[in-house]
């Protein structure tokens, strides 16, 4: 647990990193929802402010004001047991609250809750749940980012976010593979720094003995297998994933383009060359396991994963693992609305592991289970094999 | 025709008229697109002005330099003979180009078609074009009101748009029913002022003799059919029509809402008690029908209106009549892409006359031929009784 | 109105042709519905069936006992006076009643029908009620044949209904254009003998000097439309035809294959080469309409049309017209269930004239108005051009 | 490995007893496919059949002729090496080949095959492949009921197939929760008799000790979590669960009819009150998992149901677990066609474990996996709790 002045300050800092996020955006980028995936920049700020004043200023701050009453209709989530919302899909068709009222609403959350850390001694229960909201606010940042990636990566314009946004970090050594020994790892956050409820509970897997590359899969190699057929080779695919490529067309990873015989990829820093040593991105669960299936390898499970992370270098690309998204044993949801917070997407989703470009500080962890469907391309997915 | 100085006028006063229009929004209000027919005003703003660069200054201007290359493929509405445009469903997505660069544009291509009006003479084929031009941002100054009204009416907060905008003109006067005997009657526009293609030929129609209402169906009146049960009546209702009440649980005209037993309506200056006396407005073509069929009238054809217009006072309400939207007899497409203008909408719609108060000035005509689906609700529309 | 002795001939022989037209079939090709518009051809056993007990035998046979007490649930087809009944798309879903059940209900409802008509005097109420029962058979003796040809035709077998069944008649004529002078014309049912509400009231419609084809367009005419890319020019079409083409992938009429260069189409005495000189058949009215453009030409009014019948064949082809589907002047609806046979389609959908080679005798006359979905093609229907 | 005469009678029984199956049903139940996951009797009496012809006749029988060129196009599934079929929706659109000519297909293949066992001696690989084409059949006799049982259950006549059928065997012994301590496990298939490639290869888990129930839960104990508002309660549900709910309104298990105040289930021996103490059947994985959340307690996962199988009877109902279906480490797929059997599908689906009323003899071992997706509520799911 954290000492309060240290939670003050990782709050404040938090905060601050979300907006610092938006200094490139212009109004207008804050309000739109291309995918129903995806949600507008102003919805963000918005509901991770909300989750501050809902679980924590309404409940034990007395004779709390809430900003507007509103606010909870338009910037809850999904979370059923706090009451009816915003349909998903609508979050980018609403164009009020503007974007300098929910800075308002920021600033007022902010400042509210920082009077409530420094007044008077928090109890374990609320201290904690300042953390859940930081981290959830971390959580947000990562999405905010991939969120303006996909609003301007989709523009016909193709405007960039920032120059300096450097996507493509390069893995400077050579493909070595490690080898682990058979036997029973533990599995699961182990110490008493901040986890999520399904990092926990920490147990045993026994796993068969495997090797696991100790580098991602390059653009170079993605690009091979692109031009080996890969995407017109139904016996690579899953059957779902097969549906997926003929309807959707797809034929390359998520925004890239060929232009004249190359590839181009639309990056934060705008449309550029794809950079053929750096670790390919963009990419589904599907197209990752049909690229493995292609190189008569597979991908790792995440126990694979967790237990020989320490062997590799990791934290620029969220990896996709074999794994579906499933509870551990002894998993326990918790009480009341957080009690919605992960386990109830447990079923048709796999699990991601490792970090990207677009995690923020301090929310990687060798533990750390992130989750999508299948069929996703938005986050800074890449792949490592395994065999 | 209209003198050269006439047209400048005209010209520069229509496009300020549509700028006045938007000026109580605030930016987001211009990026959004809550439903497939609703345009985002800042796409009303770019695509009138793309109409006068794409079909005059481009093609009659030597030497004019685009604004900007890409404004073509996001501007185009609906003309396949230009080439290809982001899909409609997709112009709520756009957070570029942003409000102040649309806003750039409208000067550039105001400023250099001020030029080209007052630098030489104008041929009769370029005076027309740039008449349909205007007249073509007037239809959109029409749907850029439609369209804001159901951005801010949709929003949860139900924000104003401005308190004083009269949205609900009464009709004090007694209902009357006008005789119309039969006879052969002359249908079209027969003038040399302004028309759009489908109000010509001028032609006959035979019709036999039959009343019509001086007056609107007042909102009172409706009322009574919703209390009637008007809307659990199938037998009321055309067979498709049925299906649409059920399928999107249609209890009450577009912006209507029952607190405490009462009925309120979203106006463009904010959420007000229905004026009982006011005529009844946002009704889809279905509800008009269904309305007529539960009084045991019916409503007019088109060449019914037309022929009675003179008896009765038009114009704050689009009025849905029975007639199908066709080709008068004689009709000829214009050649190009303006030959899209019309023609290709002319099968499932149903014909509006009259205007509304959304309708700009110098825009209302009695030979003026709206059109919309018969599901549509967002327009200004009512209904006038015939016999 | 016809005599008692010849109402029961016609009836019956109305009931056995209805049967005659099933022989050909096997048991399993009764059941099958592959789209939505195509109905089992038991279901159309039943149907006619059911209009005769449900509207005759029920109300006016003291002591009736239904066949089956779940046949209305499922043999009603959109009678939302009547109560709940089977949702269309589930048609094909049925498996029981088995077929020979459907024929021993058939059996038992003609038998008491036949028992009633002879019995004792029919008020004009009931028979009238019965021709409309046996004219309510004919149309769905039309619809039995065209929807067998659309369950065998989309078979991959493609297998023959009957070597006997002749579906392209040569208009063996030259063209020629008839010239009808402008004029007032009396339009609609005037005699006593059998017509549908849609028919009446008789009444005047002005029409200005046209010029009409004797002829249907053939075959080898839309060969050279479709060879001259008429299905790639947008402008040839209505907006939401060039979709229909384009989502569809539509290339040619319905039931047309190329097959090594060759155009074939099935017909129900199997797959033939396509005659050039027969009438073109099995197009939509969004192919209609665009065939017309192409030529420089246009589809006639419904009005047109049977003001100039008498010049001209017609009868093996339903031919599209111009005109939407509304009622006539003073078009009355029936009362209580059988209002709903045609006033709730007035909408969305066009007014085909004439006839076909599915179409059973005495249920063709000049005034009798079929209606369409303008994207359907399943129907014998083609075209004749005016100016 | 079975001998050869084994193998020919094990052959001819299983063809046999698919015919045996449809005994009861009426032709026209051959045709129908009430939604797309339930295929007509009629396909799958055709893809059994095909299965032999393509994968053994048409490659090892020097001269085979098929029975007819377009039945592969016909009876294919889902092996998209084998070439273009029917798509899956459209196999209850097909009413030819008819159920006789799918018969003499049958006995043409069968006698074929018989031939070719009995002829010469076979290679260990084709004495494979007959074996999997016998297994696939009995997969298919499963399915073969269970879409008889969804298309006469949906029917609103509710016909019985046979009143012999018994589907509800009630466990007649007291609950008892059996303790698996912790360990390595050793999974997978691991002895010389047939299995699927999914079973292996066999490998070792570690499992934390667990309770599991002898008995599975039954009608009475589900009833209960129904009247506790166990459908309206959000938080025991997945969210995408939830939306399964709410969208399809799901109130209880599939084929449960609430009629005056009791719960009845339409059984292949017709409507029937529910039996209290019979082990509930028909619920989807989202049902099972929200009833164990219910409880308090969890499904087993595969691993653990396969570890304690032997503490427990099992057979009468398929069990959902909380495994997603992936693959077992060192899973390797077939060469070619066959190996589109089960590794295509290992996304997205939860395991089974067990076996049903509806499984054929020798077709159940505890090794075998079955998988469906988890809103599927079609087979004869069931579920066995575990702490």
């Amino acid at each position: 647990m954290i000492a309060t002045d240290t939670i003050l300050d990782f709050f404040l800092q938090t905060r601050k990193h979300t907006e610092d996020i938006c200094i490139p955006l212009e109004t207008e980028d804050y309000v739109v929802q291309p995918v129903v995936d995806v949600s507008p920049p102003k919805w963000h700020l918005g509901h991770t402010t909300w989750f501050f004043e809902e679980f924590i200023l309404k409940k034990y701050v007395p004779g709390y004001k809430l900003f507007n009453d509103d606010f909870s209709f338009v910037f809850n989530s999904y979370y059923e047991t706090v009451g009816k919302r915003v349909i998903r899909s609508d979050r980018g068709n609403l164009s009020r609250p503007g974007v300098s009222q929910v800075y308002e609403y920021r600033k007022y959350v902010t400042k509210n809750l920082e009077h409530f850390i420094t007044e008077k001694e928090l109890s374990d229960e609320i201290h904690n749940l300042i953390e859940i909201g930081i981290h959830h606010e971390k959580q947000h940042q990562e999405l905010l980012i991939t969120d303006i990636k996909f609003i301007l990566g989709n523009n016909p314009l193709l405007p960039e976010y920032s120059s300096d946004f450097k996507e493509n970090p390069i893995e400077n050594f050579q493909r070595e593979w490690i080898h682990i020994p058979e036997g029973v790892y533990e599995i699961g956050h182990n110490d008493n720094t901040f986890c999520y409820d399904n990092e926990l509970g920490r147990h045993k897997v026994f796993l068969h003995d495997f090797e696991i590359s100790n580098k991602l899969v390059t653009n170079k190699e993605y690009i091979d297998f692109i031009e080996a057929g890969g995407y017109q080779a139904f016996y690579l695919w899953h059957a779902e994933a097969w549906d997926w490529v003929n309807q959707k067309n797809i034929k390359a990873p998520l925004y890239w383009h060929k232009i004249e015989e190359e590839w181009y990829q639309y990056t934060l820093s705008g449309l550029k060359k794809v950079i053929l040593d750096a670790p390919v991105t963009h990419i589904s669960y599907y197209e990752a396991f049909a690229f493995s299936q292609w190189k008569g390898l597979r991908l790792p499970t995440e126990f694979e994963w967790e237990a020989s992370q320490a062997y590799f270098k990791w934290g620029s690309r969220w990896e996709w693992t074999e794994s579906a998204y499933s509870p551990y044993p002894g998993y326990e949801k918790a009480d009341g609305a957080l009690g919605e917070y992960n386990g109830k997407f447990m079923v048709n989703q796999k699990v991601l592991r490792g970090g990207s470009v677009a995690t923020s500080n301090h929310h990687t962890r060798h533990t750390y289970r992130n989750f999508f469907h299948p069929y996703l391309q938005w986050q800074f997915t890449g792949l490592r094999l395994a065999k």
